[in-house]
């Protein structure tokens, strides 16, 4: 049951670190009332600045209106701020990062305690909060109606998508688009090592890396997703893994050529060769996907 | 010095395999005359029907011609392939994949043969040559007079990039965009895996990895050249690595969590940690580059 004494339109917010106050800002900006609270009081105070009323504890701020958004370190911190809070009536917006189990035994407490609650993952930094042509949006996932009710507010820092009713699914795209860039970070990473004493312009290594990976970003997701949905991993294979993983030996000696580090290659590598050795060469990447599930490391 | 008697239009090309085939297909199709040979015979019979003449060694072969290319599986087939042939007089162009140690070796070789050298890396898969719209390229280093002069012949199956005079820049940096490339593999893979068994649609993942991917991509790309250009690593940082490392943790939970092998997650998440462990949490992923050049592994 949701508390209908209070302003509809006020947020509260529980956290003012880099993310927290940028959402904090983008709120004010747009005319929205704000309640914040933060452990470290100073922190507060641009808000306050800004129009902000700063509630002295996270009880006091909870109790000011229905929409209470957490952007704390963890999930263990959004329990130990919110222990012993009377949540009765609230609608809790947990933008903390976490894990998806996090998230629901998180939506489990919450509901305990009476409230809707709705987990976010944040697919931004800081800066490109509140700047509507940046980009950034959070994935929400969590109680349909709380979601749909707060959705305007919601969309005033950064654009939203509404995952499902499972409270751990915004967890789960944000982690796994997460550690997508983490490979891609890990691939360009090694790619300018392996370039830094041609005398190439480094510029001009980035251009040709943004293309060419760009390129085969689109070809692969479309591609690993059409074969993986249809259950057929050779048809409309166009690099095999035999091939792959033939070729793979070439920037495994180039980089040893240049006397520099190959940890950041070999994990694909291994995962490649395994696939082929089992006899899985006519398949391409998409055929590693269902291994990793079965392959405990 | 070039041999002046023979057709300067005519290309000979050693190695039929699926992208050697691919590009006698293309000078076909341009109304180039055409020497092949294949070690199996019964591959150049295609490009005979096509128009191709078919000699029947590699020293014939090599005698119809000014400019010769090879295409074939190693650089240690090129060597068996042209011992004992006569090359003065040749602009040898060989665009089978090696290192760049490889191709500088194959310079000197060559040249000691009295043959003018260019090496070439090709960034396509067989089915976008001689599509000019497929955004194929190929990257070509070493003689700027015998590229100069086969330039608009080159042009034909892909598009051209010549890097410098050092025979090894296009394998270097065919090297480093495929080592880039897989790095984003490994990436999609594992979101792709983490996502598998979630219920949201494989070709949604696909469209929320090709967006996020992509825009991190053009971001760090640009990012990391100017940090390693300028020589300050922490000037202009967004996601500092402290953070980052910090980040890794649930990336790394979320993966245990749905019971798979984190092992493609692993290796960056390492370097990083090592990079923070010794004071350089304050610079981003561009910080990482020279350190791979220092860790030997
Ligand atoms: N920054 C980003 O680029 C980014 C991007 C996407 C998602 N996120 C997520 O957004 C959340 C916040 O990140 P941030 O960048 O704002 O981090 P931050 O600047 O380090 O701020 C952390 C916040 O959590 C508070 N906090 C930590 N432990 C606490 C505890 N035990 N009790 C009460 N408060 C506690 C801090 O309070 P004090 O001020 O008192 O320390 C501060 O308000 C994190 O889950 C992060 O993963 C951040
Ligand atoms: N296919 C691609 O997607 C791709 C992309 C970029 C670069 N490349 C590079 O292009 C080159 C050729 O690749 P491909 O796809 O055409 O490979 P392929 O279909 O396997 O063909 C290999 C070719 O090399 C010949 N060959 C192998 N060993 C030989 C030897 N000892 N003596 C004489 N000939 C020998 C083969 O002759 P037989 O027919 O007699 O076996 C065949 O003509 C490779 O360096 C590859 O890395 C390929």
């Amino acid at each position: 049951m949701t508390d209908n004494t209070l302003d509809p339109t006020r947020v509260v917010l529980l956290g003012l670190g880099d993310m927290g106050a940028a959402f904090g800002r983008a709120w004010l900006a747009a005319g929205r009332p704000l309640t914040a609270w933060n452990r470290t009081a100073s922190r507060a105070e641009p808000l306050a600045a800004a129009g902000a009323d700063v509630a002295v504890d996270p009880a006091a701020a909870v109790a000011a209106g229905r929409l209470i958004v957490t952007c704390l370190l963890d999930d263990a911190s959004v329990g130990s701020v919110l222990e012993g809070v009377d949540l009765t009536g609230k609608d809790l917006v947990d933008i903390t990062t976490g894990t998806p189990e996090e998230a629901r035994a998180r939506a489990e407490w919450a509901t305990a305690r009476g409230a809707r609650f709705v987990s976010g993952g944040i697919m931004a930094v800081p800066p490109m909060v509140g700047v509507a042509e940046s980009g950034a949006y959070t994935f929400y996932s969590g109680s349909t109606e709380a979601f749909a009710e707060h959705e305007k507010t919601l969309a005033v820092p950064t654009g939203t998508r509404f995952s499902g009713e499972d409270p751990g699914l915004a967890a789960l795209l944000d982690v796994a688009l997460l550690s997508a860039m983490n490979g891609m970070f890990a691939g360009i990473t090694h790619a300018f090592a392996l370039t830094r004493r041609s005398g190439v312009p480094l510029g001009e290594v980035a251009g040709l890396l943004e293309g060419w990976v760009g390129a085969m970003l689109s070809d692969a997701a479309g591609g690993f997703a059409e074969r993986l949905e249809g259950g057929d991993l050779t048809t409309g294979v166009v690099s095999n893994l035999a091939m792959q993983s033939q070729g793979y030996d070439t920037q495994l000696r180039t980089a040893e050529e240049q006397g520099m580090s190959t940890e950041l290659l070999r994990p694909y590598a291994d995962l490649m060769e395994r696939h082929v050795a089992d006899g899985h060469g006519d398949q391409d990447g998409a055929g590693l996907v269902d291994r990793l599930l079965r392959d405990p490391a």
